[in-house]
């Protein structure tokens, strides 16, 4: 349903994680363990609104350095399809109402590995412009870590 | 699954169509339908794409005079549930790709009424400037015009 990747575009990254794709939704789709990975150490993050359905709000905020709770992501879900794939976007917010600060859209695809689960985000933007912005403001790191964080906490639920 | 209606973003419009909600249906997603009523007569529409499913591109043309076709509406369909409900956006094109110049969401609902079909468009905006701007740009005249061609369109089609 998606299309293809459009390189001048769009930012993808991905990762295998070594735990059943059941336990890396789990850990996407359930709040608490959500909170535990989604914004890069130390820094904490506090899921406001996670209602995963197509129009659902999604909605999270970040504490750095142990500082007051503050706007983080104001999304909404485009497409939740049980154990496989998640579609979101903040160009919309709760309800699919156009946001104010429209940036991107981000496809999470979890697929069968024989050593767990291929982990990858396609992250579209509007524009070449808004493409080379996001990779500069440090994409690849921010996604990079927290997708560990995530493969950690999962990888430890395994054992 | 919407939201309820904000008078400070939003704009509606809804008007009693004299036939089945099959044939209201029918004329909205027949692409050559639709490009009888989408656009205010004498002008003309072109329907470029028109991929009803989630994520699917919603791509309309306008001549005007009978000049060459330029670009109208650029979208993406959020949702659409047979004989239902359709959403659709131009803050995403095809694939969910944030847009370059993001405006509104619009929910098209289609109900039973004892002389026909209920047919009401939902339209949101992310400030209440979008809002009374796409009012002062004629919204009610425009709407109120094509929903009139095509309540005029599948009236003709009952007989």
């Amino acid at each position: 349903m998606s299309r293809s990747i459009n390189p001048e575009l769009d930012l993808t990254i991905s990762r295998l994680i070594r735990a059943p794709r059941s336990l890396v939704w789990n850990a996407w789709t359930d709040p608490s363990s959500f909170e535990q990975w989604w914004i890069p150490e130390p820094a904490r993050c506090k899921v406001t609104e996670m209602e995963l359905r197509p129009g659902g709000a999604f909605v999270t905020q970040i504490s750095e350095n142990g500082g007051d709770f503050q706007p983080h992501l104001s999304g909404c879900f485009l497409a939740v399809e049980d154990g496989e794939r998640i579609v979101f976007t903040n160009a919309l917010v709760g309800g699919w109402r156009p946001a104010e600060q429209p940036f991107m859209t981000a496809i999470i695809t979890l697929q069968d590995h024989p050593d767990g689960t291929d982990y990858a985000a396609h992250v579209m933007h509007k524009s070449n412009a808004d493409r080379n912005m996001h990779e500069e403001m440090g994409f690849y790191d921010g996604w990079g870590t927290v997708i560990g964080q995530l493969a950690k906490l999962v990888e430890r639920r395994v054992q």
